[in-house]
């Protein structure tokens, strides 16, 4: 079947709008309006509004070469999502804007706005607002999701304590890995057009970098199991990075076993194959959105035996600074890394 | 003195934020939470939240050219505030994202971060939240606007009645005056550098254009006299298409008598300058970000005295279209027009 293309021009900005996001349903009760006005109206009783945004440019956080974009809707609504989830809360609304130039056509961006609802149903939000508009060049995707919390239970980077244990969900380094794999099927391409990618057996590690999950079954494992933690940060940088974010913010080092540092199988064969060290992976790798938090040592119990989350340290004294005991007995200081866009 | 240009690449991505946003206080009781986590957190005491987003793109919406950094901070947040008014609500809390190219300076973000601040002031807005990332080409903003309405109080598009008064404030085709002029002496400057710009007496326009006003007053207003008007919309794309807004939601018509559209006499002079009917200006004009409403007509001893609004026609059976009855005698036929970026 011949792909259809039609121009972007020939609907109109409110056309566009309309066509994109006039099948999106509400289905949160606080979702009063939606797209269509000035403003969408949110109903809050007397809980609290939680507020995250991030913008998302193409070339510096995503490459069409290799991003479907309907995976691409999805995890723009994630990593937001994430955010949320990271401060104990439940996201409910979501605002989606985009720039885009003249070279993507309106069935592109019907792709991106299924990936856009289909994270939407996935994680119970209702898309409420956004903006349209050309782009001189690339494809620019602002999102701003908005969720309730309750007075007590929402968690800040800024409150761990010396003693709490260090703990993170799921496994790390596996969406940096698949990155990298991504990366050099394109370079391949492009030396050689010919070339099919060769990603088979690859789908977990591609998976993790193209299609990412935010942990909303942990914030509901904390609320079955009454487990407010201490503090909590989303990995979106690193490991390392946004350790660091926690301890900076809270005036306390950390003490982390790499024994502790949860890494999938694959992570760490693909790992051994680029010749790269999987610990380095899990801590500068990036794009996990998994959740690190601390919780008191006196909750210990709450979460020995939950599925998916792992104890991997302590925090201590701000004077201990933040440090890496590893697997061969060594003790290294970390450094928080990530995200160095600006660096030229 | 010599300027001073810092490279954004020296302060890295959380310097940068640090750097640009660590300044701005919260003084909205509900701001539980502003930047340096994940999210923002608002306190909302059973209000209804109401939110706002929009992108502005250099080249696109604005030209560095003629746009200084300071008053473009300042219009960025402007324009949202006006969405939220426009639903007859509050602003309270603001978020700011932008992505940048390398060849902007740290001093020119913290002019367009002083206009931010200055906009924040003089609104009573908190900055809550925002990303900072790298563009491969030219300046992207995106903020989203959240505000606090009550419950029957709010403002929609889709609520106007037939026989409902077609009110506005202020006056109308400004700012796209302001525009023409600026245009023009870009135009100048280009084809001969050594001309300086000559806007001598045009800063009514002028200003109407880089530095715009939302009518926080209009809704003050508003509720020291108890009126909830029946829709209302803010004039980003021009009289026309806003109204064709309200028209096309409500299912009704409209018509506009040409003589009660307020323009100003600075508009009025420069319109004819430009051999440009003034009329023409104020329907297709835009980004005057003056409120277009409706009121019952039972209301209307109450805006009668009130300043700066004007009764401009009132809502008919959607049969009769939306018609403007002008000066000369003439009835015509309106049309949408306004944003047409997407337009070759």
């Amino acid at each position: 079947m011949e792909n259809k293309r039609t121009d972007i021009g020939s609907l109109g900005e409110f056309g566009l709008i309309d066509h994109l996001t006039g099948k999106f349903a509400l289905s949160q009760t606080s979702s009063v309006k939606g797209v269509g006005d000035d403003a969408a109206v949110i109903d809050n009783e007397g809980v609290l509004t939680v507020v995250s945004t991030d913008m998302l440019v193409e070339g510096i956080h995503f490459d069409l070469a290799y991003t479907p974009m309907k995976h691409l809707g999805y995890k723009s609504v994630v990593v937001n999502l994430s955010d949320i989830y990271a401060m104990n809360a439940q996201p409910r609304q979501i605002t989606v804007s985009i720039a885009i130039s003249n070279r993507f056509s309106v069935e592109a961006l019907e792709e991106f706005y299924a990936g856009i609802e289909a994270a939407c149903k996935v994680y119970g939000v209702d898309l409420v607002g956004g903006d349209t508009s050309s782009s001189q060049k690339g494809f620019i995707i602002s999102v701003t999701a908005i969720g309730q919390g309750e007075k007590g239970k929402i968690c800040y980077r800024n409150t761990a304590k010396v003693g709490d244990l260090v703990c993170v969900t799921g496994d790390l380094g596996a969406a940096f890995l698949g990155l990298q794999l991504l990366e050099r099927e394109k370079q391949i391409f492009l030396s050689n057009p010919g070339v099919q990618p060769d990603l088979e057996g690859k789908d977990y590690l591609v998976g993790r970098q193209l299609k990412p999950e935010a942990r909303k079954d942990m914030i509901e494992l904390f609320a079955q199991n009454r487990l407010v933690p201490t503090s909590m940060i989303d990995i979106s940088d690193g490991l390392a990075s946004d350790l660091f974010h926690i301890c900076n913010q809270s005036g306390v080092g950390a003490f982390i076993e790499e024994s502790g540092v949860p890494i999938h199988i694959d992570a760490q064969l693909q790992a051994l194959e680029f010749h790269l060290d999987p610990i380095t992976c899990a801590l500068s790798g990036g794009e996990d959105y998994e959740l690190l938090f601390t919780i008191s040592p006196n909750d210990v119990e709450k979460v020995r035996y939950l599925p998916d989350i792992f104890i991997m340290g302590e925090m201590v004294d701000a004077r201990d600074g933040v440090r890496l005991h590893t697997k061969g007995g060594n003790i290294h200081a970390l450094k928080a890394q990530g995200w160095q866009h600006f660096e030229s």
